[in-house]
């Protein structure tokens, strides 16, 4: 099979699109591979699932078992509905600088604007209302959704996909104090961007002071993620979005990094390391693993209670050892010294 | 009274403006309803305030006593100056797919870029600048007010609001691993707003990875919240700065989420429910309440001592222990085994 | 010296460009502010380096010795690479109304669309895409990168840069609760922007309830903030990105704010204050200080251990007090009675 899995069940089955576990219809494939959704599977009406071996059993549909069921869903979506491909031209509402170069198999939408020595690849998309500044170069394939503001000098790999409201090579945030106000320290870098890499919409990337700002091959950026002037992103690493990442910070390869976190400046994460959502990170990480800061909701008035608690905390020190010293029980080797 | 209010004082005041309590100048009608801003009631040289009863007779000036002062205040505030209606029509510059139905008493700003069957009702206003992707829906009476983009096939309900810079279906964050890479998950559904919502500036809501994304009636929106591929918001819910909602989460009605709370995908809040800003849900809530996962600042050498004291928190359970063990006194119920 | 520091070395050294010690090559200056690139100065290839007494001992290279080496390397950097002065002249395709007043020496970009009665002064540049509302008044030689949308009446001081996707004057957040809907109030005021401000991509500034929201001169603002509604930020204060600043609060002069951090409305924040990245600010601040309230991150599994200790933590609090009744120790001052 194609998708590196074995079909179990009528191999005439027609499938025409794909569709939830839950409202399925005939004609449509679903898939199953995060296991909250397991006990949809005996009420489907789906013409096949897409499933782990695991699940098989409770599956009655024709099914394809897989031993990645999300990447080969994946897959056959991505084939039963194909994304449109470029249509070849340059809108006649698009500004485009003189001396750019668009391939000719580049679509450029409405209202585009190209600055000058501009360079598009082929079947490259710029939609609607983008904004490339000078310099700037897209290699092929690539989808600049719409309102995609690049500013002079940044560099698009292949295949990479920008969303609407993404902002690359603004100004990075560099003010040195002088005399109780702030001078301006000119950010000279670009941004350049690998292959195959995801940007969400409203997601921002600086570029560099004096190099460049750097996101490697394969990384994706949700929505609304920061990214500081000089930040090295590492290949295959996944950004949730609300993230913030300050300047001149290098994260590893095939990091996963969750929701509203928080990196400080001018530390390094290692390859392979994961952070929970809402996490601080202050300081570097210099092995893979999981990390986490998240401290969840509780109800509020448990909460109160908690974080007064929390804040009386130094106190308790002081409790246990005045009270270790009249019981005559030693002190634990860490013992606080607050 | 055409507000539901009790007018005390001249009837023939005349106002012709708001203003706020502190800066007023006669013609102008202000409201009280923080108490925060009490003590500004003896000196305010409004002509009129709008208070209630509790506050009524600290005030020298003419007043609508009213249950609920903010709500008479706004609504009086919307008379006193209305927005300005549709200019029914499309601007020259904007580029208009022959297919679009505009609604003639609708207004389309300078270079608004709407694709091919959109349909966009009556009196409602695309302010400049906005990207509307096909198959897009516009009820009566909305305003894009500018430079919103909205991806294929999203629809807005009558009388919503969006600001600038919202982004309205960018695609899902769905990626699945794959041999140290990442597969793009095609994300096929869209966004259904509904009526009466409000959508804040740099505000992005990702459409469905199959089924929509859905923000119900009257649900209020701040700007640059994040919301995931396929979540739910119940009706009349309000949200406010900076929060983000990872995909597949459900949020009841009538909840208050304050700003840059973060909350985990494939949960359930339930109706009723308020969060403290800066919170994380990493977890379901099943029960009405408020819910809080703040902790407030302190003075940084006082913070130092109390994270260290926190990280230090493992030890304090086996000292208590050996305490405990030492004197003979029983230990707690709920005693910690880390 | 023009820079008011002192030149060591072969005063003919030319110099052309700016470099990181790490990748300078001749012709090239750079600077040493953060001691953690010290070790860079054994090996530079750079021809001169901008840095402080203490360090030029290590260095071999041409020296500018400086108080303050980030701020003179700002300068020189300035110098070396000079901004592009403005070119006079609307873009014909901009759309600009009919008794918008624009200064000729002022230069209106692609696509811009200025509303009426707008006021554009000497030098300034409105970048593509620009979108101004009525009565907008920008000073001279002020920048809007690109994209930047200004609402009605917002007023931007003399110098002052605004990157893209940045949306001023968008409507506060204000909804009055009713019987179980949100009545919206009206949102009547503008934003004042003083001179000598920055403001980074995709960054919000609410317009006012009633009078305005005020951002006086010299503050810089970071990407993706968000600033409510009749917010006041005092002088020279800067803020990192992703913070958001609630309604009605006060934040003073020369304030240094890190990045995430969430400050409540309708409080006060004095001058001098500096709060650290992620912290939660919900009370006002009347001292100047340092004040922080971040978590850092730990390695999961401990975190787990802490977390959950942290939430037996009240129980720890009636431990102690049965300890010390039994032992016969006095409970600290502090007793808690949780």
């Amino acid at each position: 099979m194609r998708f590196g899995c074995e079909l179990r069940g009528d191999p005439d089955t027609r499938i025409e699109r794909v569709a939830t576990l839950g409202n399925a219809s005939p004609g449509s494939i679903a898939f199953l591979a995060n296991p909250r959704y397991r006990a949809q599977l005996a009420d489907t009406r789906a013409s096949a699932v897409v499933l782990s071996q695991a699940a098989a059993e409770e599956c009655r549909t024709a099914m394809l078992v897989s031993q990645n069921p999300y990447a080969t869903y994946a897959r056959i979506a991505a084939i039963l509905h194909p994304l449109s491909a470029a249509k070849p031209g340059i809108d006649p509402s698009a500004a485009v600088a003189a001396d750019a170069r668009v391939d000719p198999t580049a679509q450029i939408g409405v209202f585009a604007a190209i600055g000058p020595e501009v360079s598009i690849g082929a079947r490259s998309v710029v939609g609607p209302h983008c904004v490339l500044g000078a310099k700037v170069v897209i290699a092929d394939d690539v989808r600049l959704v719409a309102r995609v503001t690049l500013g002079e000098g940044v560099r698009i790999g292949a295949r990479s996909v920008l969303h609407p409201g993404a902002v690359i090579g603004a100004d990075g945030f560099g003010f040195a104090p002088d005399g109780g106000r702030w001078v301006k320290v000119p950010q000279l870098g670009s941004v350049r961007i690998g292959p195959d890499v995801e940007v969400g919409a409203n997601t921002t990337v600086d570029c560099g002071a004096i190099e460049d700002t750097v996101i490697e091959e394969g990384v994706k950026l949700d929505n609304q993620i920061q990214i500081g002037h000089n930040v090295r992103i590492g290949a295959h690493t996944v950004i949730a979005g609300c993230t913030g990442i300050s300047g001149s910070t290098t994260i590893g390869s095939r990091c996963m990094i969750g929701g509203m976190v928080g990196i400080a400046g001018h530390i390094r994460i290692a390859d392979d390391v994961v952070i929970t959502a809402c996490s601080a990170v202050s300081h570097s990480i210099t092995r893979p693993g999981v990390y986490s800061g998240t401290l969840p909701v509780e109800a509020a008035r448990l909460w109160r209670r908690l974080v007064a608690h929390f804040k009386r905390g130094v106190s308790v020190g002081a409790r246990l050892r005045a009270l270790e010293r009249a019981v005559g029980v030693p002190s634990a080797q860490d013992e606080d010294h607050d």
